[in-house]
């Protein structure tokens, strides 16, 4: 139902925005993929690198009346193809729009422009002595699209995710138009929750131009605990025990042995220890040394408690890196250890995380597949990745559509969802479908069209619209 | 466009939901109005006491297939007629569905029925050892009613409000259908945020049958500091310095002497100390000793550097209680002082709140009316009250109105919301109106038509449809 951009489009749409942020030659093969490069269908037709709001305000307004889709793009980071302009049309890369417009102390508030990378976010928020409390893993990624994707991370047992961090929005609709979503108080009960509906929707309801996020004061002391089991279930038993001690830790994570050694051939660097099958990293944070030594202690206890077969505790900021830079490299590592991969974001209750995760294993055995997994112990968030290796492509494809039918169907068994924080772009809404009663399918389409009768915006994205 | 109830209507729900549960004669005077009685309109013409969720999808059937209006209520605890039956119709008496069906150690979550009375659940959720965050002053409110109005309450600086601590709801549809949002998880990126959408709807999108909400260990101790200045403004100036200390306060609130002279009268007991013109109430919870009077101490020294008179320690539950119970009180009290009252509940920046409260005194006592306010200085939510007293009707009518009008107009200058906690209901539906950009009301009227094409689920409420 699209038109097809022409050349007369491109001309208007430089007319209109002026020709330095319009690309409509050798486009780079970047834009026709995300990190997950299977998810790449083709390039754009056009790119835009717009510089401020009423830039995509004015090219949303074009696009809406010329009926060309328009799909928002950040850094590109995403692992559910969300950002490929899988219908072709304008892609809007907003990376340019990476202002840090405000740190605001009295309100705890800082206001972001949405391609500012969420590892300058961090930096800058915490020289003022703040946090951002949401830590997706993936640093390079923009504010903008851990919005969009509602992004979660590893601090989603303390603080939760991104959009318990979101206070406002300014965002363009479809039409051009320019509204304010919330604003930098913490409460508001005033009509309809358009803001977090805005938030999780990944580019197809409108395009975000500014973010106001929520910032705390900054935590001065970290620990974290390294702490190996025999066996991955032996280790995620334990963890509800440890969510309910009487404070909260920071991050709960799990992995195995042969994700460390990835992680380890990929970084060059070892881990802290390598000896054990599974291993829980548990952080607590807090300004008080001795209260936070108390916590530490409670915690230990209470894993060997619980089958532990160790505790490392690592209090210097060394010793930590050397955890989290492994943990951190564990995706990249991943990838690098294979040709091509798939990936499964689903999230379950935390005391199901261990049999969802043995079930993965099982079916991968019986089909001689390879996977890796880890995750988010402490909100029952797993990530579990099948490799293709050298396997021929269509027994690659087959087998990959095959496994991922077995997980999701599992994932509803255990009333999990199919997404815990990548989303769903085109690569999941199958299973998005599959998984949701047809009631919510049919209110989610009648919102999308709400915000966006033509079909614009970020079109065949999240759910379909017949 | 709605239908009236007839004999027959009554007849046929009688047979559909069986005679016991279906009141259509003496209908009690409290169905008529909330707690804001001017907000009281008429009765409704036929009350249902549904005792579980099919008992409302059957009921919402009907209703929808004979354009009946359906009004749901929980205590009737509101403060802007938001379960007043204004057209006539249905109402839909919750408090009956008033089961807590789980408490669910693991994933640390709490599943109510929407009737369960919020004192209720925060003791059974204590007895287990957790807390249920959110402290809407209103104890005798149902959790259904927290989240339809998003309720606020005392720790949203630390905690947040309702919606922070909802992670799935089970709702029926106006046409009877019944959906399950969200669940037991942290996270959730799998699609558009319905579950959101309705929390905060008052009524008007959905019928909430089932809440599963968050709960996290219970700090075992709290110490709250009672902090005198010598004005509102000297107190209110300090707040943003206390909430950048390094541990985040549970609650702050603000007070004058007047409200607390209405408490003592009301109550019969005396306030801790009653000396000065403004006070501040700021707690701190944790689980260590030490830490906690570190804090504590940190608090006082910087509040006595920003211009407080002096800092009184309440560590002791009896003197806790002296000072919660009073503001536990204010409403009531400030209720009981008066013939007739009318409420405003804006929400503004935290640094702003000192000029919102004067600007409210300046046209009180220009306009020669009486005011009482307090609040909830940690997040920037007034609740100011303008009273009767012995005031002609019709003056009193015309009075209410120019103030009201004056100070949501100053909260739309300050980019203020019209409601941080109490919802809109047919009370502030005109300055949500003029409050909001054109697009975002359009907006919402299409997402209520997405919902409820018949309009039948509390019509006229939150927003008008034509």
């Amino acid at each position: 139902m699209h038109n097809k951009v022409t050349r007369q489009n491109i001309q208007d749409i430089k007319d209109l925005l002026g020709h330095d942020i319009v690309i409509d030659s050798d486009i780079s093969e970047d834009y026709s993929h995300d990190e997950m490069t299977i998810y790449g269908t083709r390039a754009p037709d056009l790119v835009i690198t717009p510089k401020c709001t009423e830039d995509v305000s004015k090219l949303l307004k074009y696009a809406n009346d010329h009926l060309l889709p328009v799909i928002a793009r950040g850094a590109g980071t995403g692992l559910c193809g969300g950002c490929v302009a899988i219908e072709g049309g304008i892609l809007v890369d907003m990376s340019h729009m990476d202002k840090i417009l405000e740190i605001d102390k009295k309100t705890m508030t800082a206001t972001f422009e949405p391609g500012v990378i969420l590892m300058n976010a961090i930096e800058k928020v915490s020289e003022e002595g703040f946090l951002y409390a949401p830590d997706p893993g993936e640093k390079s990624a923009t504010i903008g699209g851990n919005v969009m994707t509602n992004a979660g991370g590893m601090r989603a047992i303390k603080y939760g995710v991104t959009r318990d961090h979101i206070k406002g929005l300014e965002v363009v609709l479809a039409d051009g138009s320019v509204i304010t979503l919330g604003g930098k108080t913490s409460k508001n009960s005033s009509g309809y929750d358009l803001k977090d509906l805005i938030i999780g929707s990944e580019g197809t309801l409108a395009i975000v131009t500014k973010i106001i996020a929520k910032i705390i004061p900054k935590p001065k002391l970290m620990t974290s605990l390294l702490i190996p089991f025999s066996t991955l279930k032996d280790a995620l038993d334990a963890v509800p025990y440890i969510t309910n001690l009487e404070d909260v830790a920071t991050t709960i994570e799990f992995m195995e042995k042969e994700v460390i050694e990835d992680a380890r051939l990929y970084l060059g660097k070892d881990f802290p220890n390598k000896d054990y099958n599974a291993y829980l990293i548990v952080s607590y944070s807090g300004n008080n040394k001795n209260e936070l030594e108390r916590m530490i202690n409670l915690c230990a206890e209470l894993a060997l408690e619980k089958g532990a077969i160790d505790v490392f505790i690592s209090d210097t900021e060394e010793r930590q890196a050397s955890i989290w830079d492994a943990r951190g490299a564990f995706l990249e590592a991943i990838k690098n250890s294979t040709t091509e991969m798939d990936e499964c974001d689903v999230v379950v209750d935390i005391d199901k995380v261990a049999d969802f995760n043995d079930f993965a294993k099982n079916v991968a055995g019986r089909e001689n597949i390879r996977i890796r997994s880890f995750g988010h112990a402490g909100d029952g968030n797993l990530h579990i990745y099948i490799l293709k290796d050298d396997m021929p492509d269509d027994i690659w494809q087959r087998k990959a559509k095959a496994f991922m039918d077995e997980l999701y169907e599992e994932a509803a068994i255990l009333k999990g969802q199919v997404s815990g924080e990548h989303g769903i772009g085109h690569a999941k809404k199958a299973y998005l479908k599959d998984s949701l009663d047809p009631a919510v399918i049919e209110l989610m389409k009648k919102i999308k069209v709400a915000f966006d009768p033509h079909n614009i915006l970020n079109p065949a994205k999240v759910i379909d619209i017949e």
